[in-house]
């Protein structure tokens, strides 16, 4: 099973794909997409849509998981990164994938154990969660999109053990 | 020149193509393209999207123009209608369509002459310009498209007599 995250951005969007293979998790590509400076929201959408399109075509995840969005942002920026964020659903289910949402808490009590863990402590966990020591640095983006696909596949755990309990009993 | 007028919703996404001829406007297409009720937001932005994208692919139109968004707005509204904004951006520019972007005031000031107008005088004025009334009853957000694409026409034609009168002096 393949778990897209994704983390939203109007200048950036960072991916992170998981391979889970029974109780473990491996990371099958992260990064990031990247407008070039200077270019207008509308083509900034159509560039990031089209390269998640090229992702999606190329890898064919069988969910994606994205944060529920927008804790403690001003309007304007808000704005911005719906617009960006509605721009990449509209091709994840046009692709046909199916998406789900998690707060930033709950990825971060998948991740780390805690909801008010930091950004650090979330990157430096999924590293380890992930055994990506002995790769280069990571983006932010892709390591939160890594953080998000996480609390994704463990939640998809729990749906299960919890649909087995319940037949069994 | 043909320019597309477009009122974005996350249910119903007004549209309204006009064709300028010289100095007058005709409409040559406005309707809405909606979701069925109960589609989650992902597969309503997706199914808006692929509507867009035909009607482009169709008509071929030489600008875009859209209201500047969310005045007076609560944050969920906005950010669902941010969202569907988004999703609409990324296939507009996608086609390598130039985008325009207008305040609600200033297209009710090309509509009606004020900026105050109501609803209902903005749909009036927007049936008489365009000479509609032989038609029958337009859906609400098609008006609205089409009066956003008369506010992008009226203002190409005012650039383009400053430029010409810039030129002479």
């Amino acid at each position: 099973m393949l778990i897209l995250g994704l983390d939203p951005g109007s200048v950036h969007t960072g991916f992170g794909l998981l391979e889970r293979q029974g109780s473990t998790l491996k990371a099958v590509d992260a990064g990031r997409f990247s407008c070039p400076p200077g270019l207008a929201l509308p083509g900034r959408l159509a560039l990031l849509a089209a390269a998640l399109s090229e992702l999606l075509a190329r890898r064919r995840p069988d969910l994606a998981v994205l944060e529920s969005p927008f804790h403690g942002m001003n309007v304007h920026s808000l704005i911005v990164l719906a617009q960006a964020r509605g721009a990449l659903l509209a091709v994840v289910a046009g692709h046909g994938v199916e998406v789900k949402e998690y707060s930033p808490a709950e990825v971060k009590v998948a991740v780390t154990g805690s909801g008010r863990a930091g950004k650090d402590q979330v990157a430096r966990m999924v590293r380890l969660l992930l055994a990506l020591d002995g790769r280069g640095a990571l983006a932010s983006d892709a390591t939160d999109a890594l953080a998000v696909a996480i609390c994704g596949a463990q939640r998809l755990r729990m749906d299960r053990i919890a649909a087995l309990q319940s037949a069994a009993e």
